[in-house]
């Protein structure tokens, strides 16, 4: 597809055009908030829809920007939904976190200081890295160090931030100290998104708040490594021998997913389960069009036929 | 002094250009943090410094960026340590905010959550409006909100974001709600400094912090009342009948005094004592020269004698 086509308007997911998407693709990358799941609860039709892609043959990968969980908690969450999946067909931003440093050669006798939850932490651990803060240091909430300098430790090599529901200005602080007092200190952010689904009901805050906050007190910018960076397409290409024309990456956030799955050479659905509305895709002020657009992941199953 | 002049190099405070600037000045602005005090403790030679001033008939104000104080309780560090000022010499940034909302005809009847300290829930309560939020909501750290969508007020017409020591992500959920359901709700910024001086000793994040915090989740830019905006300006203008090229603002940070008493009009004198050293003062990659620039306030006393 050129980028001439590429600019112009989504189209409506149709039982034609569903035909040609699955016919040409052999992967299909999910997003998991808002596409799979909301909050707890799975999104009608997304088992079935799963269960008919991988009947025929296609691979089907998840990759998500929530750094909240591990990959093995992932697949807890996948379990207890009734959906069987493998630990690695999941991508998460907390694995990409720990692969980032991997890749880089970080030295394992540095530390890495966390503003996020514990599946970045478990993923720092797997892949041999020591990790500091996260939920532990969401208890220092006190009076304590408010009038006290702390002491930060000096061989931290890198800042991870995620989304952290347990922020608070001691974490603040000493992910603060160490980006700005420790030479070459990596501030590194999961993803960047605004806003998330922790409930069913309701938005709230997303790695976008926490990784500002830290932003707006360091003056630095992060390395970003969950989507729309492309880091973790690198091992998804490592891992299939298709190329990325193959695939199609299926969101709900236009300025992360479809971003993501643009730069990377994807195609590209919308589902509007999620935080984009049609009348957000359909805003002159949008200039982010995916390829397709559909109410949901069901329609799949629905256009196509069992 | 015209653009060109403004933009040539700063120039050390020298027992000739000190006299000049002392000839021509009517009223001296202070910035508070790293120019009065650190932390806690006065900095050398501040007291006798202001005395001098006032004894030869100069004004003296503070303005300060910092929300965490009402005038009130500024006045009262003030006294505790050993200098006497009145409320009206003090216009700090959570004064601004609620003087903000005044000019601007804020219903009485709407409601102002607060993610900030007392100082800015003081100055609402003076100013005839109804503040939510602040440190009460500080202590909403515990599980019971993370699982379960909360309930925001729809009354609530603006928040107003500073430096909070308590920041948690209750508040910056209800923040948010509010900025992104409620029509019409302002995102109101006491200031945007990335860091400041709890301790003397240690740099802590300050209000940038929390501002680009709302930023993330929000995706909206804030309406800024605090250095450098010039809103504070309008006050002093209303209280001094000279014009603004008869003040001289003195402060420790490029980006809020310095560029606050420029884009006002005043004459600039930047100190050394506070967050801002002489090679940040003199790297080629800083655009904001003030006119002049000497190691802490006391040095006018020093050179202008008693």
């Amino acid at each position: 597809m050129s980028s001439d086509e590429r600019s112009s308007v989504a189209q409506l997911l149709s039982t034609g055009n569903a035909r040609n998407l699955f016919d040409s693709v052999e992967a299909f990358l999910f997003d998991c908030d808002g596409v799979i799941w909301k909050g707890g609860k799975l999104i009608d039709g997304v088992a079935d829809t799963l269960e008919m892609l991988r009947s025929k043959g296609k691979k089907v990968v998840f990759v998500t920007n929530n750094s909240s969980k591990s990959r093995r908690q992932y697949a807890e969450k996948f379990h207890s939904l009734g959906i069987t999946v493998s630990e690695d067909e999941i991508f998460s931003s907390s694995f990409a976190a720990a692969m980032f440093l991997k890749v880089n050669n970080f030295s394992p006798e540095k530390k890495v200081y966390v503003i996020g939850e514990d599946g970045i932490l478990e993923e720092l651990q797997l892949a041999g890295f020591t990790g500091l803060g996260g939920p532990e240091d969401g208890k220092k909430t006190g009076d304590l160090y408010v009038h006290y300098p702390i002491d930060h430790d000096k061989s931290v090599g890198a800042v991870v931030v995620g989304v952290d529901r347990y922020i608070n200005y001691y974490k603040l602080q000493y992910g603060t100290l160490c980006v700005r007092e420790n030479p070459g200190c990596l501030f590194i952010a999961t993803n960047r998104d605004a806003v998330g689904h922790f409930t069913e009901t309701q938005e709230s805050p997303g790695a976008g708040c926490m990784v500002a906050a830290m932003c707006g007190s360091t003056e630095k910018e992060p390395i970003l490594v969950g989507k729309p960076s492309t880091f973790m397409m690198d091992f998804l290409l490592k891992k299939f021998q298709f190329g990325c024309s193959k695939m199609c990456m299926v969101g709900d956030r236009l300025d992360t997913d479809i971003l993501f799955g643009q730069s990377a050479g994807c195609r590209t659905l919308l589902v509007l389960s999620g935080v984009t509305t049609q009348s957000i895709l359909q805003d002159p002020s949008n200039g982010i069009q995916p390829d397709y657009y559909t109410a949901k992941v069901s329609d799949l199953l629905e256009l196509l036929g069992p």
